[in-house]
């Protein structure tokens, strides 16, 4: 990998720490996560940057109150269920919708960075599901 | 100013348009707009790119919800009334509570970049009050 490609310290904002095993055991592969702003809080919007390195990905899953990505860096995917995958580059925003399937992650070969905004957390946390399929994600180039 | 301090193409999100003048009536020198996630859809939470121009401040305003700011480039400074402006970087988090008064903007000499996340919409809009006194931003290197 060219240093180019290496976002192995996240961008703009903190790496944080190792994924807590709560979020690790629904991903492939490593990430970490930096909260920004908590969950239990006034403003009732958690924000989280979430560095995935190579190939890492996180399992299906839904979120009750839907959920907001702000790519920052990298390259990388977005899948609903029943959907193409969707390439991800810096500065793109994907908007999940309450109750959709879908799972994101890094490219294959490359680091890859998002904020994560939760949205409507009144309507209760995710549910986590199976993973992508280690074949449908091997096709993603 | 030299070239590193030029972020008159915006940081990593798009710069958008000038500010309507809704917005613009309430700021000193020129900003730009990019709404990420716009207002009144399921997500309840508005989320926009704002790109300040070196000097570019907004007046002192009050969110009925909250707002967060989440700055990705230049340097600017954000104040709450009755406490010192603080100097604000790339990485920076503001959480500013609800009915709190307070501006935020550009360095006089550099631009700035951050995205706001307004929180607890149904709270209901800002309020615009008065701008901040020239004599006070003039003190703030």
């Amino acid at each position: 990998m060219n240093r180019a490609n290496d976002l192995s310290n996240s961008v703009i904002f903190p790496k944080g720490e190792k994924l807590p095993e709560e979020f690790s055991k629904n991903f492939v592969g490593q990430a970490w996560l930096q909260m920004l702003v908590m969950p239990g809080t006034e403003y009732n919007c958690p924000i989280g940057n979430v560095t995935f390195e190579p190939g890492c990905r996180n399992n299906w899953h839904k979120h009750a109150g839907g959920q907001i990505l702000l790519v920052t860096g990298g390259r990388g995917w977005y899948q609903e269920e029943g959907k193409p995958a969707q390439e991800l580059h810096p500065g793109d925003v994907v908007k999940i919708p309450a109750n959709v399937k879908h799972w994101h992650g890094a490219a294959k070969d490359r680091w890859f960075v998002h904020l994560s905004v939760e949205t409507n957390v009144q309507a209760g946390p995710a549910e986590w599901l199976e993973p992508l399929a280690d074949e449908e994600y091997s096709k993603l180039i």
